[in-house]
């Protein structure tokens, strides 16, 4: 009496394999400034808590699969702020954007297909490849380069027949990156070339700093037909709980295919629909203040590691996240190590060892990736422990 | 560029494909009464709302992915009803009953393994059974023998190395069937014969009429190892729109499989799930009164069925559905003729041809599948209507 073996490569994620050093750091009184979440410390706005306690209807009842109409049409209207124009029926509302990437991709490949992904990846792309049992091909990006996508010939030699699609997270969780114009026509380029569909994961999108354009990939009208936005309001409204995403493509064949998947789960919970419907109300300023709180603290980060020796980093373009480069044997040695052994004022720091990030074992060893979900104060003091760490850490290299 | 094949295999759900003529009646100003849901109209308890209204925290933020601590523990003590123990690792929250039957299928098997379920069963089983490339093998049962569970023998030759488990609905939808002891130790006999699992599907054992006794697979202790319990708030509170589910089991080795899979899609929204745990201080009168309310229209059901010539019906134990052997050429016309031929009092009826729960597109042809989730007044005028119906359909059987 065996389980299935199909669950067995899944790797666990990269953030909670820590979680039990943290854990421990915390009982016994020392804090740990965590710099390794996704979770936005802002406040939800107060209208989604309010809308909910509004709902008067007497039985909670399933929902359209779908998903509620002004939701729907609260994101209609969303996009619209890019210049990209959906209709009702380009649209699914789906159980965060974790079930939007399982929709797409079951909807794109057959079993054994293939989509290339620009390496470090999002680490729940692999798993949720794994599921349905589709192939991630990555290609590779350096911190060194800032990340930048390679040419088009670099990405042609990864596709044959199987591939379907090339996927890109942008702005980028892990890296940062917000991609330019010229990469996302390289993007398009290619898939066109190869009758590919773009999987664009817009999550990030309100967080780009300086000046910097986040361009939608919904915005390259004349290859409709080929692209599927994912999104979610988890990030932007600080409600990763409300557990609201959604998929979006003007590719009917796509979105019926979608669509027979969200009937199966028949809704997404009621409540939270209604919760996210009302975000349409929220003044602008939410976004543009959230927007300054996170530029300030990655201009903190960006102080924190020009005082450090010895580490390769960019200035993070967007999202709230940065991979970066350290001097060290084994990155996830050295981040437990730090746990146990580095203190500063009672804290230590928790970073995420970037290796999950990679579909191979052995890449990314050397670099880790540091989040900005925690106050100006938390991050200022995560980054002197980072550089004390990194001065005393026995593994380091030369 | 092409979409994936493996989804042209789902089926539409048999309930949603006859809307579009419901709602044509609706738009003539015909009231259409649905005997053909299975979303509860009873009120869903005011403490749901209360608790989410409650919800004091300013970051809307992921909950741990098995579940909040405080709904675990609500089906912990609420199993402890039905003298089922679980304990805090045996239980993941799931979205709705639904991604229940995801992990499960996926913990069990790997593509192309098999699963026994009678026949004729929930026809979402079908559609997560296909979208993770699952094997469902139907184990005839029949309406004259008002479906009971065939011979070990009779079972024994569906099965094969590819067996991975065999899954039950108890009490059983579509057919209104409450297992017996005797039928369930067939279940258990052919699991270990075949070292199988047992899957049983347990999210209306509230819904439990006459001298008829719910037994939980559960409670088949000397072989817990074998069993999962798939379960949902959904039906017996009356709050299908939470999405509130879970999977227990005793097998270790299955909830840390499953636990892989709540983890990379994160975590159950994280208000409705403080809603479910308030309603384990729901006075248990309202499960009683909730009883009396579904039982006594099963009886109208019943006294409509007794009048009406040439329909093979039973009594249905548990539930609120029942399947009905109808003397008609083809269900699925004979119910959309009733939506455009038959009214009486300005109302007509819809109900759900049985072929969609079924496995083979030629069985169940002459069944329709009966739910009684509306009030007395209209169930009463329904089976009127079925009765006109079946007397003036021209497809009808001598």
């Amino acid at each position: 009496m065996n389980g299935s073996k199909r669950i067995n490569s899944l790797r666990v994620s990269p953030i909670r394999k820590l979680m039990p050093y943290a854990k421990k750091c915390e009982e016994n009184g020392i804090k740990v400034i965590k710099m390794n979440i996704g979770q936005p410390d802002i406040k939800t706005p107060k209208v989604f808590f309010d809308a909910m306690c509004d709902f008067d209807f007497e039985v909670l009842e399933y929902m359209d699969s779908r998903g509620i109409e002004e939701l729907i049409n609260a994101f209609i209207d969303y996009y619209k702020n890019f210049d990209i124009e959906f209709e009702y029926d380009d649209i699914i509302i789906t159980q965060g954007a974790s079930e939007a990437i399982t929709f797409i991709f079951m909807a794109v490949c057959d079993l054994e297909d293939e989509i290339l992904v620009p390496e470090p990846f999002y680490a729940n792309y692999g798993n949720f490849a794994d599921i349905v049992a589709v192939n991630l091909v990555p290609i590779a990006t350096k911190a060194e380069e800032n990340f930048s996508l390679p040419s088009i010939d670099v990405m042609q030699e990864k596709i044959n027949q199987k591939t379907k699609a090339i996927m890109i997270s942008n702005p980028c969780n892990p890296t940062g990156r917000v991609y330019t114009e010229s990469e996302l026509k390289t993007v398009v380029e290619i898939a066109e070339k190869n009758d590919l569909f773009i999987i664009s994961d817009e999550v990030y999108k309100e967080f780009v700093y300086d000046d910097h354009r986040f361009i939608s990939m919904a915005s390259f009208k004349n290859i409709e037909q080929r692209i599927i936005i994912l999104d979610s309001i988890s990030k932007r409204f600080s409600c990763c709980g409300a557990r609201v995403g959604t998929v979006a493509t003007k590719n009917k064949m796509l979105i019926d295919n979608m669509m027979k998947l969200a009937q199966a789960r028949l809704s997404v919970a009621t409540l939270e629909q209604f919760g996210a419907a009302a975000l349409q109300r929220v003044d602008p300023n939410y976004i543009k203040n959230t927007l300054d709180i996170y530029k300030n603290r990655r201009d903190i980060i960006l102080e924190g590691l020009s005082k450090i020796d010895d580490v390769i980093y960019n200035t993070p373009e967007g999202a709230f996240y940065t991979i970066v480069k350290l001097p060290v044997d084994d990155a996830e040695k050295f981040v437990i190590w730090t746990l146990e052994n580095i203190q500063i004022e009672g804290a230590t720091l928790l970073i995420t060892p970037a290796n999950g990030f990679y579909s191979n074992d052995t890449d990314g060893i050397d670099e880790v990736r540091i989040s900005y979900c925690i106050d100006d104060t938390d991050i200022k003091l995560g980054m002197e422990i980072l550089k004390r760490a990194l001065e005393e850490y026995p593994g380091r290299k030369a």
